[in-house]
């Protein structure tokens, strides 16, 4: 099976575990077979991997998730990177493009794509093989997946199929439609359209040749910043006459809010937290260091992360959004492709952050303008390059780098490292990145 | 007037916002006339002077609250250190022969004794300013104040009154009730007592000298830690048959717990916090650097600081201790004599502090037999010494100091520092102080 994940997403709702560099697929809150903590990414590749592994799986996503897709899912993974943001046809075009030219599929392939952040089960992946192998046997040029409604949902779009049959022709699709409205779709027979559906690869291939005027993948990459937003509902699925769509009656939960994510969370607590025989509901997830108690309380979910603490009636969590939005506030922690960091104390003229470098992981080779950094080694060994000179480090040596000066470290084992960066005007974006000579 | 506050406590029931060495009269959480923000200690400080601009006042307490007492009410404030604890009659002992021995006071004067934690108005220090009058008066060897009940409680002891009348001789004292015995004492007019009185320096140095052999408070002090463990009211209230009672009808309360201390707040918010509209009676407390957001939460007391978060209905509170008790955690943060500090990172071989060091301040001079440590200063201007050597030093400059070397750093103008203390047994315990020869 091929397969594309959409990992896409701010994930302001489910702050302060997710923020902009953060989406809430990248939050490990889920138990792995073995008790691990997994994450939404890392629970869908895993269960794509049982069902079929030989699965090529790619991730469709945009450059600021690249770093955590590789922390989480390692180096091997796929990933069809978006240049800057466009909408969903062209990242559907760019990943197709991806498959054929990158990977070398056949064309007459089919692949399924889907969102990475429904909570599913098993079965799921079990029927998106199911419509792999429908849309391979090319009875229409697109097969959706259409979920069985279990209640009137307002949120989601609904598909209208011809028939009751396990495999129909689609008749039409409904926007997101009011209570009332929905009601009466689901009287019909209408199923929630998940944006899961499946294609042979030279399909859509054709559709963006006719729209967009590129070679092969590696020139729709380089153009990519000059395509026209648009999404594929509008430029593809309503234009299509020859639709099916498949009936999947499984788990399907969308774990967009506090109140949703909760209710699939295997545990009541994770992280550092105790409640009292008062509690009933309370749902605690916990990212920082230090011990969270909570006594008496009832329907309530509070989470705990370096940006900030949300203590919420489970129903009220879903009008977090504009909170969030006006709080505009600092990154304070990231998975990187090489580790991990934490800010740890804020002042005017300094910043000082934890790091974490995985074994046999380097940061980039670098200079900023604008800061002094101090580096002291609290674990690890490893070696620094500082302007081109080589220095083995290990726990309780201190490197201090000027402004202007190139540096990297590189850990022989896991290195952690506080790092005080110092200067008037400290920026995220006050970085040069060099090619290392060796 | 002369008065003596008795500043006792853990302050477990107050976690995470009191701790070991951080009892809740040092909290934070009141506003003072200018909007600044001041504690229970320093409230009671500035309502005294109020009341009586040259009184004399001593803090009595032990060692461990020094560092905090000076941090608040600055280095001129008279405090009789405990040299460890030995109940309330040897502390009161030895606050009465420090007054007569140390400051001076002519033992015919009164003086007033109460505990620094009750929040009251200015009422009440006009009521200790009569209370120390009737004891100048000498109708009675102590004079108690009585506070009217407001409901049957079963927290305080009562007083039984002879009369109504607003001074009253003493019948006799009663224990903590349930509150069925509580109703009948306030039926017969007792009143609560809130270990307020007031008695003539020489009638408790009397006592004091035929119970303990000492000369004066030198000598008490030098052998504070061989007395015997008694309470005053043992030692002295039930063996007098002379004592009076004030009664006392303003406002006086007991914050000891989460649900009492948050109605006395001034704001339903101190710190970075905010709550959305159906909120109703939460209080948040938030000492750490990132927002809290709270939503549709009723009757919810949040406080969070680097030592934990709670989370808790706000009846519910008063059963934190048991919860707290068990943590049994690492002091997370301070107030100094010298300033403050407060852990930012834990590993298991190293520890990562930020200290902020007020201007004019210096730490002791000292040595550690097991960590080497690593400053860097991120802002400010000052001077180290090392091994002797003095050095002058600013932002940016890092000093490393290996096990076994002597060093301090004193601050001409504020100073914050980042500390990481590195080593394989890192304790508070590891220090030898030294005096510095100038």
């Amino acid at each position: 099976m091929n397969i594309v994940l959409l990992s896409g997403g701010s994930g302001k709702r489910l702050w302060p575990l997710s923020n902009d560099i953060r989406s809430k697929q990248f939050i490990k809150i889920f138990k792995d077979e073995n008790g691990d903590y997994e994450s939404m990414v890392q629970r869908m590749y895993r269960q794509i991997r049982a069902v079929d592994e030989n699965a090529t799986i790619t991730i469709a996503t945009s450059k600021n998730q690249v770093s955590a897709i590789h922390n989480q899912l390692g180096e091997n993974v796929g990933i069809s990177v978006e240049p800057c943001r466009r909408d969903t046809f062209p990242a559907i075009a760019l990943a197709t493009a991806y498959l054929t030219d990158v990977i070398k599929v056949d064309p007459e392939e089919p692949v399924v794509i889907c969102p990475v952040d429904p909570y599913v089960e098993m079965d799921y992946f079990e029927a998106l093989s199911d419509l792999a192998d429908i849309a391979r046997r090319g009875e229409a040029n697109l097969v959706l997946m259409g979920i069985e409604p279990t209640y009137p949902s307002e949120k989601y779009g609904y598909i209208i199929p011809k028939n009751d049959d396990a495999i129909s022709t689609v008749l039409s699709f409904k926007e997101k439609p009011d209570m009332q409205t929905a009601r009466q779709y689901i009287e019909k027979g209408a199923l929630w359209n998940g944006g899961v559906f499946a294609y042979k690869l030279k399909y859509v291939l054709q559709r963006a040749h006719e729209m967009i005027d590129f070679t092969d993948y590696q020139d729709l990459y380089a153009k990519y910043d000059t395509l026209e937003k648009i999404s594929f509902d509008y430029a593809v699925v309503e234009k299509e006459p020859s639709i099916q769509v498949m009936r999947f009656s499984g788990q399907w939960k969308d774990l967009g809010t506090w109140n949703t994510l909760t209710e699939a969370m295997d545990e009541k607590v994770v992280g550092d937290a105790q409640m009292n025989e008062n509690c009933s509901n309370v749902h605690i997830v916990n990212e920082i260091g230090v011990p969270i108690l909570a006594m008496g309380l009832k329907d309530v979910v509070i989470s705990a992360s370096p940006e900030g603490i949300l203590v919420s009636d489970k129903e009220q969590s879903s009008y977090i959004k504009p909170f969030v939005d006006e709080m505009d506030q600092q990154i304070m922690f990231a998975e990187k492709s090489w580790g991990s960091f934490r800010v740890i104390d804020v002042e005017d003229e300094s910043l000082t952050i934890k790091i974490t470098l995985n074994a046999g992981h380097r940061m980039n080779y670098h200079s900023h303008d604008y800061r002094d950094e101090v580096w002291t080694i609290i674990e690890g060994e490893g070696k620094t390059i500082v302007d081109g000179m080589e220095q083995p480090v290990k726990a309780g040596d201190v490197v201090t780098i000027e402004s202007g000066c190139r540096h990297t470290i590189i850990a022989d084992t896991e290195l952690k490292i506080i790092e005080v960066q110092l200067g008037k005007e400290i920026s995220v974006h006050d970085k040069h990145k060099f090619e290392l000579e060796e």
